[in-house]
Formats: C-alpha cells, structure tokens, sequence
C-alpha cells in the first residue's frame, strides 16, 4: 500500500487540461487520451521552437482541443492560458543536447519556465498539476548501477556539463512544485520519464533516437552501429504508456510525490538492434564501434534498470507495452509516414 | 601529487580583479589579502540588495579599491564592469534562506547570474574565475554521513525543497563554469566552501549564525539552546581561511576543478556550544531542545567531515584557524564593534 500524501483527484469528465509543450511526442499522445477521457477542452499550449505543427495536425480540427501559441518566459500568457483550467500537464523542456547547444534557452525554460508555470497555476487555482521530469535526476556516469529508485541521489561524476546542467534543472523544476506545494497547497505530482520513444517521435531525444538510426542504417542495407560491446543499457518507455501514466496522474488522490515511469524492462543496445533487426527481417550483423568523443550517453555502460513499482502503488500504473512491440509501432508508423509522403 | 588539469597561473601583483558580491563577509576579507597581495586594482561588485556598505567600509578610500553598482541580471553592466580584468571572484549568490523566502531572486541570481557573469568573462577575455560554490552540492538530510568528498553525488532525500533547490543551483552554477572551460577555453577553479563564519559576518547564514546566538544568549544569562542531542556535526571553515583559499586559487595553475575549503575539523553543537561559553567564562549548562518544525539544517544529525585534501594537492592550501581561535577572533570583533557603537 501506498502512503503518499493524499489530496484530491480529478474528475477529468468535463474538465479542463492545458498541455505545456503539447507539439511533441509525449503532448500529443496525452491529448488523444485526455480526449478519450472525456475533458471538455485540451488545451494545447507550445511556442513552437521545437513543437511541431505535425505533432499535433491530426487535433487541431477537434471541437474540444485549443490551441494557443505561449512562451513559458512570458508569465502573463502562462496565466491567460491557465484561466479556467482544472489540470496542467508540464512537459516542455530543453534536454541534454538544448543545454549543449542552446544552454540559455535551456536554463529558461527548465527553471524559470517551471517557475512561471506553477505561479500561473496558483493565480488560477489549476487543481492539480502534473509535471514531467526525468530519470536524469538519478544522474549520470560510473554512479548509475543497479535499481535507480525514487529515493536515490543524483550522480554526475564523469558526466559532461551539459547532462548535468539537465538533471539539475529538472532537480530544480521538481523542488519547485515542492515548494509550490509547502507554501501554496498546490496539488501536483512529478513523473520522472526514462527514454521515451514512440510514433510522432522527435528528432531532439539523443538516446530514442538511436531506434531510427539503426532502422535507417538496416534500410539502407548498412550494418548497424553497436556503441562499445552491445552491453550497454538503456531503459525505455513508450509513449503509449506515458500517455496513461499522465491520465492516471491527473485521476489519481496522491500528491506531493515524485514516482518513475518507465517501460517493462531495461534493453542492452544489442538487445534493442537484433529487435530491429528482426522487424526488418534482416540478418545483417551488427558493427561495434566505440563512442565518438564528447558523445552525451545516460550512463558509461554499467547495468541499471529504473523500478516503476511505485508508480503502481501511488497512481496504478504500470507499462504495458513491450520493446518488441513498442519497435514495431514506431517503425510501422514511420512507413505509413514515408509512403503517405511518396 | 595533483593530477588537476594545468592552466595559467594568475601573477597576483599588478593585476586587477573583480569581487560579485563583494560587499560580504568573504568578499570583505578577500579584497584585504588581494590588496596585500600587491594587485592593482580591486573591483567590488555588488547590487546591496543583502551586501552591506558597513562590510567594505575600511576599504571604500583605499586608491586601489572601486565599488561598482551592479546587478547580475544586467549583463550589459557585468561587461562593463569586468573590462580589463584579469580575474574575477564571484560570490554572488543566494542561500537556502533566499530559495525559501524570495525563490525567484534566488533563481535568478544563482543560476542566471552565474551564466551571465561567465558571459562578461568570456567577452572580455577574463584569465581566470574563481567560482563559490558550496558544499550544498553534496546535499541534505539522510544520506550526509561520512567523508563528504569531491566525487560524491546529491544527496536530497529528507531535505526541505528551499535545500535542494540551493544545492542544485550551485551544481548549474558549477557546470556552467565547466561548459565555458569546454567551450571557450575559460580557465576556472571551483571552491566549494563550507559553513564559512567569521568577523563582519552577515545574518543570511543560518548555520553560522548559531555561534551568534549562542553567545548572545549566553550574555543575556540565558541557558544556550542545543537542539536535539548535541551531537549534530557542522563543518565550518573561518573567513581567513577562505579569503586565503582565495588568493591561492587565483595563483594557481590548475584549472577545471573544484575543491573543497573546509575548516581543520568538524565540530559537534555540543563541543560548538561549550567553546562559546569557554571564552565567554560561563558555566551555563545548554538546554536540550528539538528543532522547531521547518528548521533548515545541512543534516539529519549525523557524523559527517568535508575532507580538503584536495584543495591541498591543487592549490597548496590547507586551514590554519582552528574553531576555538575563529570563535575567539569573532567574539571579539562582535564585542569591539558594540563598544564602539555605544
């Protein structure tokens, strides 16, 4: 049994739900299934610096789903938006490569962003967020080994600056929604993804992106390329489950509490190269081959899996979706994405 | 023997360096031993939202000192201010009090700030940042215990959100100075202080601050308060110490590192506590009380240190003041300063 502090649930039939950085993989899943719950309005927020239009094309035509071009630096339109909302989904944010690349933005948005959003939620009464962190709270380098479980420290020795500077933010977005919580009442929970990946998947996310470019690099009759000796872990999460993972965050009493989700079972990249392989039907081996420098990786190649039980005892959840199966839905969509383009 | 990366040394005579937040305890005493050091210049930067003008006061005539206005959010005003520098101290920041009380200052200045200040550098060819940081990087609660050393992770389980957010604050300020290092090449060395105490200390310092109290108590013929057992551990480090930390990372070599700066040992509430009614010559027994709720500690209560070999191995540094001499010098300034105000 759970002992997570209880607040109050949301009835999510006829309510309102604002999805901040709604053009994205994890965005418009949730809406489809926000919308499948039965709200009155979808709220799709994004300022579309990196949100796509596509992301979300197939809502932009549903009666119930608004959608509203917002920056997250600009607090007021953070509380015009939030008027009238009963729940926000927070899920935009820069990750590692932002924080390389773009580290002012970066810092913005996954701080201040958080800040402002949760000070619009608080003008508003927003009765319950849901904020999207990240198994980088755990860390990066030597430090990650064995079960990364909620109560775990944050580990960075060997990392690169900008994979801390994630973690830490997300840190920081978490504590915020703590203090939020302490000061204000404010009802909210934290989902800290692993990896996500999935249809409609973007190209920011280092690590699901490798799932495309072994499927490229197979396509085009290449060998595909294992970092290191294959043993290398990652864990992932389908956004399908993530999707559910959010709805029953919003249903669920609990509150002021952080819980992983993440997908049945960690992969090795082997693992994870033969089931692309396979889906392709190709008996082409897999070339080893070591890191580039400065390559930003989870972790330096020890076994960890990141334990998902308290998201079942806390919300109810736990994944359902199989890498095998998850493999075939992204790679099957991506084909019926490339023949609807030829 | 070091295995720290090699930079340039700083030629201390001569040359000219900028304090962030000077107009403070480590900043006061840093300017002293700068000037004694034979620089040419001592610029004190500070915008005096919580800096004092009582703190830099025997240094504002001094021909070799300039006090400038300015705000670390003003970037424009830190390019300013850093033209012709050749190394730059910053202090600047907020602490858990500041996350707790005015968080979105807190943010700004820690995180923002830092990025900003490294910015200035960077434009104006800075040879060398001397960045504070804190042993707030190896976090709260439960998981303090034992030798808290430079490859150790963030502990946060059991810490208030205002803890955490301070000490992840200080882990992006950290990176950041990394990130330039990658990028751009900007030589730096992190020096993670611990508590630091001393004469002209200020009241933002919660747990400096209890040698005040104790002693103020203790004059009044009040009992001293000794929350729980006694036997919580505090690592302090006096000002001395620290200014001299200092001095010493600017003519050091080494660059892309950071350090602990920890005074010779930790000291227990209770041995704190008899200390200050040792050199007051009182025999009040301590009263024994629990913490009020919502008290914000470094710990949970158990035996941890801050090793400084490091710092040793780097930079040739070690402290030289013990706790009961740095009490002895505080103590003193504290009754100096009230005898001349009457």
């Amino acid at each position: 049994m759970t002992t997570a502090k209880q607040g109050k649930a949301l009835d999510l039939d006829g309510s309102r739900i604002l999805i901040a950085g709604a053009a994205s993989l994890v965005g418009s899943h949730t809406a489809d299934r926000l919308l499948e719950a039965g709200v009155k309005e979808v709220v799709l927020l994004d300022n579309f610096a990196f949100g796509t239009p596509e992301a979300i094309a197939h809502l932009k035509d549903n009666p119930r789903v608004r959608i509203v071009r917002g920056d997250l630096m600009r607090l007021h339109e953070l509380i015009a938006a939030t008027e009238g909302m009963d729940g926000v989904l927070h899920l935009a944010a820069y990750m590692t490569l932002g924080f390389s690349q773009t580290p002012w933005e970066a810092v913005d948005v996954n701080v201040r962003g958080a800040q402002n959003m949760l000070e619009a939620c608080r003008v508003n009464k927003v009765k319950k967020v849901v904020f999207a962190s990240s198994n980088a709270v755990y860390g990066y380098g030597t430090g990650i080994v064995g079960a990364l479980a909620e109560g775990g420290p944050f580990h960075s020795t060997g990392a690169p600056p900008a994979a801390i500077l994630y973690g830490a933010s997300k840190i920081m977005g978490e504590q915020l929604c703590r203090q939020y919580h302490q000061k204000y009442g404010q009802d909210y929970l934290v989902l800290r993804y692993s990896t996500v990946y999935g249809e409609r998947q973007h190209y920011r996310a280092a690590n699901a992106l490798y799932i495309m470019e072994t499927y490229d690099r197979v396509r085009r009759g290449e060998r595909p390329v294992l970092p290191g000796d294959g043993k290398d872990t990652k864990h992932f999460v389908n956004v399908a489950d993530v999707a559910r993972a959010n709805v029953a965050a919003f249903r669920s009493a609990a509150t002021d509490v952080a819980m992983n989700i993440s997908g049945p079972e960690p992969v090795t990249t082997g693992e994870l190269v033969q089931l692309v392989l396979d889906y392709c039907g190709s008996t082409l081996e897999p070339e080893i081959k070591p890191d580039p420098p400065g390559t930003v990786r989870l972790t330096s190649g020890g076994a960890f899996h990141i334990p998902h039980d308290l998201a079942g005892e806390v919300i109810g959840w736990k994944p359902q979706v199989s890498m095998k199966e998850g493999i075939r839905r992204l790679l099957a969509w991506r084909e019926a994405q490339e023949a609807r383009a030829r």
